[in-house]
This record gives C-alpha cells, structure tokens and sequence, in this order.
C-alpha cells in the first residue's frame, strides 16, 4: 500500500523565509496565525491525512461508489465517518468567515491542507473541497438570508456542495445549456434540466447537498449572457434551518470512469425543483466564476499533490528496491545488487519532480496569500495588484500543475517498473486518478485560451507587464551574485523567452486570433516554467542566506534546484521556437485531412 | 465505442514509394510479394482488425480475464472464436517458414500486422505475438527434432507462446533468477521456480502453451552466465505431436493491472516440469535475446499503434463534437456551435500526433526491411548492415515510439473532455492499455542504456558512424530543393545536435559512465526525433515526385509533416542541453535526500 508523509517543514520554511507569510499580520486572520499555530493546525492535519485518510485511498478505488434502484448513492467503505471526521475538526471552515461558524485563518492554511488531502485520498479530498467552493459563493454573492440559512452549515460540513454547469451538450461552451428556470411566484424558481458529471452531486456523507446549477430564466437569451446561478439543494430547509422535504433533484446514473473511483460522479435530474436565484439574473455565468476560479487553484494544487505522493513513494522504492550495479561499480558490493537510486536515470527522475513539486508548492502559496489579500486587505492598491497577479496565475497554476502533475504520476510509476502497472502496488491509481485534473474545471486547453485570450490583454496588460517587472527586478537583484548564478541565469534566458513569446503575439495574434490559438498551451507552459524559475531563484535566495546553518533538507532541496534550472528551464525556448511557428500550417488543412466522417 | 480504420493506403505508399520495398524481390519470398499480393493480404487483414477484433476490445477490459480454482484460465467472452479465426486465416505464420507451414511472405508485412491488430485490440494481439516471438527462437536456437514438433503447431496457431523471465526479486536484473534447471538424466531438466508479470501464460485459446523459461541449471555460476532458455510446454507432447501429458507448470494467479485487462498476466509456478534445453547451456540470456529483440520492435509498434487508433477516435470526435466558435468568426453560424476541428489548439494536438505516426510507421516497416535483409539476404555485407541499423533502431523503436505514444494516448483523450474520462467513450482504455508498453520488455530507461552502452560504442561506433552517414548524404542530397527547404533544415540541425550529443558523450561518459547513464533517455529521444525526421524528409521527397498527381490524402500527410518538423523537431535543442548538464548534481545527493526511509 502506497504512504505519504505530508511535507509539512517544507511548507513551514516556504511561508516563513520565501513568502514572508508573517509580516502581513495586518489582514484579518493572520495575527491568529502566528507560526506556533501555523504548525500546530499543520501537523495535525497532516497527521489526520495520515492516519484517516491515506488507508482510505485505495479502498475507494477498488469499491467506488454504489447508486441504489432508489437513485441513493453510497460511498466507499469508511468514507462516510471519515467526512464527519474531517468536518468534526473543523477543517472545511478552516477560512471560513467567523459570522458563519469559521475560524477565519488565512486561505493560505486551506490551500496547504487541499494538497495534503489530495495526496492522501484525491476522491475524498473533492467532497468537502466542492463545500468550500459553494461557500466561496455564497458569501460573495448570495443574499442575507441564503448567508444565514446556508454558510454555517456548509461551513460545519453538516451540509456539502456541487457545482452544475455540464450538460451533454454543453461542456466548455457552457452557452448552449438548455436547462431552464421557471418563476413560481413566490420568488423560487422551478428548475428543470439534466445535468452531466456532476462531481459529489448524491452521497452519503453529508445531511443534505447543495447544488448551485446554472440555468437559462424562461424568455432569457441564447449564449452565456442569458444564464443565471441558482441555489438548489436537496432537501428544502424548514423552518428550523434543517434539511426538510426532499427536492425535485435525483442521481439518474453514476459514470463509471478510469479514476477518483471513490468520488460519486453523477447524472443529475432536475424535474421542477426549488431553486433560488444567487446574485443578479443573466449573471449567473459571472457568479460561478467565483467558483471556478477558487476552483481552478484547488484543481492546479491537486496536480502538484498527486506529483508529490508519487514521488514519494517512487523514492521509497527505489531505495528498497535491488536490481543491477551503479555504472561505476557495485555500491554495495555484500548485496546481491544495488538499490535502483544508484542509477543516474532514477535520480533524474526523481530529481525533476521534486525540484518541480518544491516551486510548484511556492507557487500555489504565493497564489493562495495573493487570494488572501485580494479578500482582506484594506488597502485598494494592495487589493488590486492582487487581483492581477492571481488572474494571470490561475490559469498557469491549473494548466501547468495539472499536466506537469500527470507526467510526473507516469514518471513515477515508471521508477516501479513491471510493480508499477499492478493495481495493489497503487501508484497507477495515482496516474488515473491525475488524469481528470487536465480535464474538470475547463481543460488545460481552454486555461491557456484564458490566459493569451483574456489575462494577458486585460487592462491594457497591466498584470503581466508587472510580473515581467517583478522577475526583471528579482533577476537584477542577484545578478553579481555567484552563489546563485546557476539559478539566476536560466531564469533570465527563460524571461527573455517570455517576453519574446509576448511580443510575438502582439504583432501577429492581433492580425490573426489564430496564432495565439496556436500557441497558447505553449504560452502556458512557458509562463509556468518563468514563475516556477523565479520561486527557484526565491527558495535558493533564502536557502543561501541561512549559510551553514541551513538543515542538511533545505541543502537537498538545492540540489533539486539546480536539477530543475538546468534540466527542465531550457524548455522554454522550445516552447517559444513552438509558439512562433504559428498556425498557418495548422489552419490551411482542410477539416476532412484529419478524420473523413463516416 | 470506438472505431478503427487501419492505415492501409498509408503502408502501401511507404512500402512502394519511401522504402523500396518492391525492389527487394531477390529476397526469398518477397518475389511472391507482388503490389497485388501485399494490398490483398492487407486489405484481407484490415477487414478482420475491423470486424472481429475492435468489437471485443472494450469486452475485453470490461470481462477481463477468469483463472478458476483448478489453475484454468478464461479468455474474455469472443476472443476464443477470433484467436481460432485468426491463426485458420494464417496470420501467425505470414513470414513463417514455409517448411514448418508458414506463408514465408516477408517480415515486413507481419510487422504492418502487428500495428493494425494492436489498434484493434491490443490485449488480444498479444496472445499470437508472443507465439511469434518464440517461432523466432525456435526456428534460430532450437534443434531439428524441437522445430519438427513444435514450429508447425506455433505457426499454425493451435499452440500459443510465452516468455518466462521476470521473478520477484529479478526484473531488470535477470542475473538474480533463482529458477533452477535440475538434469532429469534422459536430456530433459526438471523446472522449478516461480515465474511473474507472464503475459498469456494461461488461457483457453490454444490447445497447448510453449513456455520459454530462463533458468539454472544446477550448479551453473551467478548472474546472467549462468542462466539457460528451456521450452516447457503445458502438455507434454506424445508420440503423433499432439499434446499429451499435463506437465508440472500452473498459473498461480492473475495480477490485476491498470489495463490489457483481455490479456492473461500469470505468476506461474514450475514445479519440476519437463523442459528441453534450448540452445547451448551459459547462454539462455543471449538465446533469449532473439526473441526479446523482436518483441522490443513489436512493443515500439504497439506504442504507435495505440496512437493511431487514439488519434482516429480523436479527429472523428472532433469533428463532430461542437463546442463554442472558431477564434477569427463562426464558421457554421447556421449551427448553434462549430465543432471543435476549428480551434487551433485542438488541430495542433491532431497534426502533431498525425506528423509522428506517419514517420513512426515509415521507421517500423524501415526496421522490419532490415530485419527482412538480415535474416534472408545472401550478401553477407547486406546482412551485417542491416544487424548494424536494426541493433541501432531497435532500443530508439522501443522507448521512443512507446514514450510518444503513449503522450499521444493522453493527448487525444484531451481532445475528448470530460467525456474522454469515461470508460464508455474507450479512449482511457487506450490511455491504460499503452501505458505498459513504456515497462514491458525492458523499460524504456534500460532501451536508452542499451542504445549508450551497449549500441553506439558496439564496432567501434560502426552503427552510428553508417547513421550519420546516411541522414547527412540525405541532408546534402536535398540541400538546395526549396520545395524541401522546410524539411531539411530542421533534420539539418537534429543531426547536428545529436552529432554534439555524441561527442559529448565520448568526450565525458568514457571516464564518468555516470554521464552516459544520465543522459541516456535524453539521448534516446534526441536519436529518435533525427530518424523520424529523416523519414520526413524521404516521405516529403516521395510525395513531392509525384508532382500534381499526388492524391489529396498525401497533401494532407505533407502538411502533417510540416507540422511535426516545425513543432516537434526543435526539441533536439532541449534534448542537446539536457545531456551536457550532466550527471555531477544528479549523483553528489546522498540517497536520503530522495526519500528517508520511514
């Protein structure tokens, strides 16, 4: 059975010495965090990961979920008292608002907390995450009394969430959803429609399910602008605030698919039910925003927390396991074979990932404290850089954590050799279950069209140009510095690369769409690889300025570093030779050259 | 569920075109091999791949397979019917020897078979591959009286193949094989060990299973010098030939695995079964190696396969599937939608596919023509030249083609969305079928070993001298054809980096083989995308010469080509800079710093 060990002193050291997490005592929460209470909440999260749900994992693999002929759907053995667990501790409102029975501590904390469950169980980690993103939501959007009836109970976890957008139909193009919303008179709306891939949409877990599901009011236009976001839960609350009567909303089917066994994936029918409107009509798109975007982070932090458990347990077995000699000469020569770590091709291996998985977790801290202060500063400035900052990343974070994270599952596995496609071994769940985060929540091809579509240009490209700003100032702050050469200089080949990429686009995507089109998934990366390379550039600094007193893990993790900037940096400029080829080729073939329809 | 179309038209043209195939007729067999012959025979076994094998392939993962308590083995329900179908239409023994009843057409087209039944269904076609793998054994290593016997029951198909290396403790390592080998006095050894991870060691199609087992023959020395190849048949054979006697050989279990569910993964156990030396005594590994050679070209091709039934599955849905419109306007605004054929990024992962799948299968059947020469030429220096460039393509074929092909897999599953995760849509199944052929056969880390180690330096780089050789005369033949221009370029300076990558290597890895093991993968690739690029270049060249009567079909394939050479080939450069990082960080990490053991 596969283990893992929460990085727990590599996310203490990230937020205290790279991220300068501490000096913003001044939001609200993170007086509270005080490191003490930082690495207490920590360790005992990790250690409820550990203990609760790591021997989860691949029991929900192997049972999944099961749908009655009652449309009931029961989840894998010990899910159920583990989700009550993990509310009971309070983790689903770990950053929740106090007002609603939070305990109001930086999103950061919930940020670590969703890669350390992930690694630990994906398929159970997405329930109470698909909670959180509801809450998000409704505090943004919903109205007093939805606050009041419905935040304390998402929060406690007494009550758990979805998101409904797909439809068969309607996938990425979520304007061509047909399902429709009728007033009642009353203020409440009866919804009907069907509703695909519906992540958590019944279980067994939580008293009631709260569907927040987009539909098109009767007489309302064609296209996303004539979507609305409604509240829809499964049980109709009663006077009480309690679930009461059973809704118009039933799991027709379950997806049988290649991961997350353990998440029920359902079929939704809506035949009439109660709905109520959140936020504005014809907003409804706008409103789930809120949503995906949180969502989007969470999903890019799943890529990163599948590359971290596969490595680890890659590492184990490739200490434990015997097979050959090191090239120069056997290591252990009383031993009828050196473990496989002696072999250069495992250590590059290894080494990639886990210089990815170190910057990768900078990177999704730096995002989630952005988040932080995009939420609780008072200041309007601070606010807005925030805003930028975490618009340009969202997409990068789950486009590039995600397929990164999926390769290196594969990797990973492939360090087990023959062991590693053996379902007991565990790792090859790791790589389906890896899978969907390329997928859900907008696919990595539509994340890089949101970023060369929308990010870059928005407000006259204010956000990059500063993130062009920062990395130019980090690059020439420790430019003479020789300690850190190797770090700095494949960063500014990269930046330069990036801003190459950026120009290219400017004079020839404005012309033709469709050579950005062409090369945003590129673009993607190539942003990816720049940020990763400046929280390289980051941790090194801050490993560096500890000198000798840095532990023998942080001395490691340099090494990782290094593997990262001379190994994975110098793709980008094949990312940029890629993204200057343009789509002349591509666009000039007929559609029948690819596939003649039968 | 999904289709496929088998590439029929595509191998003729390579065959008569690119490689000359029709000039070979000095061969034995290849003069039966006529233009007509060679399109009958496979137009004859496209139809079967269409109609008996693609239905029973999601049967096949879904079914699984069935071991009873007394040891048996049940095949998926169907592919009894088809496996008796396919050996009475003589597609086991196309290039077999026709002394033993074989058709002795040429390799070649058993090879074009390969990658068509793969498509079809991959776990299926394994059962009849590993029969010809120990054809191929036999009919080199084995004696008269054990070709009389056997090749006749294995060419026809009613007795099915196996390859018995792998125990718990001995993967890669096979020099750590406890199976020992004890002489029964009479000429036969009594086999005793138990045996994992072997592919079709149990089932119901055939009337006997031949197992080809490596051993020790009782105080034979450690490590690979002491091991030797038995034939151990499930059922003795009696005095007519047929199969008699049970022997000592029983399947202890099937593993449960992350696909190839259709096919039969056995433990099996040997408990003092009768088995037959083959070959000399000290060299089973190198007797064995016939075999695994050929089975290392068969598992490159399902590496290609798998991406080509993928990509099918892919362009058919993309242009049907519609979702949002083109980027530079709608172009079906009568459609609520315009499928998906539209957008850039999706043709991109299309044509990028398509570009390597072309060349893939234009090297596989390049491979298959030399081992044709190799085995069949009465000129001894044809000969040598062909082991040389078949030693040499051999490890690239396996790691590359598979490496890619399963990134293609997962590349058109993204193509797919949501709907790509679902088991019903068949294309995961794809994705977790390709993924073993990465592992099986030798990983794809130890192919990019043997191509460093063992093949370059072989001769005294006689191989790779006679590879640069021929792509740069290629390079200088085209040097000044604008219309190439294109194509040659890019080749041009793939050849150059892998020519840097080469003396890098010589110049480093001689005194520090550390350097060679950590930048062996890199290599392997950067040598397969020069030969791929090189049969572009040849494939571009062919369909040039046709001038305005080239058909539509190989337009498209120029345009494919274009794109792999703009888009795929600038990857030397990243592969060229990854090698001369070096091993020096890789190896100064003390094993803990990968994983403390817990």
């Amino acid at each position: 059975m596969p283990s893992y060990r929460p990085p727990v002193d590599n996310v203490l050291f990230l937020l205290a010495d790279v991220l300068g997490f501490y000096r913003h005592a001044d939001l609200p929460g993170f007086a509270e965090a005080t490191p003490d209470v930082v690495e207490a909440v920590l360790r005992e999260g990790a250690r409820f990961c550990e203990e609760e749900l790591v021997p989860l994992n691949r029991v929900g693999d192997r049972e999944g979920c099961t749908r009655h002929a009652d449309g009931s759907v029961a989840t894998p053995e010990g899910f159920r008292e583990a989700y009550r667990a993990y509310a009971a501790g309070g983790w689903i409102g770990l950053a929740g608002d106090p007002a609603h029975g939070g305990q109001g501590l930086p999103y950061v904390l919930s940020g670590v907390m969703s890669e350390f469950v992930t690694s630990a169980n994906m398929a159970f980690g997405m329930y109470p995450g698909l909670g959180q993103a509801v809450i998000a939501v409704l505090w943004h959007h919903g109205n007093e009394e939805q606050k009041r009836i419905y935040l304390p109970k998402l929060v406690s976890g007494a009550w758990a969430g979805t998101m409904n957008l797909t439809e068969p139909q309607a996938g990425t193009d979520v304007g061509l959803i047909r399902s429709r919303a009728t007033p009642a008179g009353d203020g409440t709306f009866a919804i009907s429609g069907s509703k695909i891939f519906i992540s958590g949409g019944e279980h067994d877990l939580a008293d009631n399910i709260v569907h927040m599901v987009l539909a098109r009011i009767d007489g309302a236009p064609a296209g996303t602008r004539g979507l609305s976001l409604f509240l829809v839960p499964k049980f109709l609350p009663n006077a009480d605030g309690e679930a009461g009567t059973r809704n118009a909303v039933t799991c027709g089917a379950l997806e049988k698919k290649m991961g997350i066994h353990g998440n029920a994936t359902c079929v939704m029918n809506y035949e009439g039910a109660t709905g109520w409107l959140i936020g504005e009509p014809g907003k409804g798109l706008r409103t789930m925003f809120t949503m995906l975007n949180e969502a989007r982070l969470v999903v890019g932090v799943q890529g990163l927390a599948m590359s971290e458990v596969a490595c680890q347990n890659a590492a184990l077995y490739a200490r434990q396991r015997r097979q050959g000699r090191a090239l120069t000469g056997a290591a252990e020569p009383e031993a009828a074979a050196d473990p496989i770590i002696v072999h250069p091709d495992i250590r590059r291996t290894l080494a990639e990932i886990r210089g990815f998985n170190i910057a990768a977790r900078a990177l999704a801290l730096s995002a989630a404290l952005k988040a932080d202060i995009a939420r609780r500063s008072p200041d309007a400035a601070a606010r807005e850089a925030a805003e930028d900052c975490l618009g340009l990343l969202t997409p990068v974070i789950k486009g590039v954590f995600t397929d990164r994270g999926f390769q290196n599952t594969v990797a990973a596995q492939q360090v087990f050799g023959g062991t590693g496609y053996i379902a007991e071994t565990g790792v090859e769940q790791f790589v389906r279950d890896a899978r969907i985060t390329m997928i859900y929540e907008g696919t990595n091809g539509i994340q890089a069209l949101d970023l060369v579509g929308r990010k870059l240009p928005k407000d006259g490209g204010r956000a990059i140009t500063e993130f062009f700003q920062d990395v130019g100032d980090l690059v020439k702050k420790h430019e003479g510095d020789e300690a850190l050469a190797l770090f700095v200089a494949p960063l500014n080949r990269g930046l330069d690369d990036l801003q190459q990429a950026t120009v290219w686009f400017m004079a020839n995507a404005l012309g033709n769409p469709d050579h950005a089109g062409a090369g945003a998934t590129d673009y993607m990366h190539l942003f990816g690889l720049v940020a990763l390379g400046e929280m390289w550039v980051r941790i090194a600094a801050a490993i560096l300025a500890k000198g000798e007193v840095a532990p023998e893990a942080l001395r490691s993790d340099l090494a990782f570093g290094r593997v990262f900037m001379e190994r994975v940096m110098p793709e980008t400029a094949l990312r940029l030779a890629r993204i200057t080829a343009g789509a002349d080729t591509l666009m000039a073939m007929p559609a029948e050259a690819f596939a003649d329809l039968p």
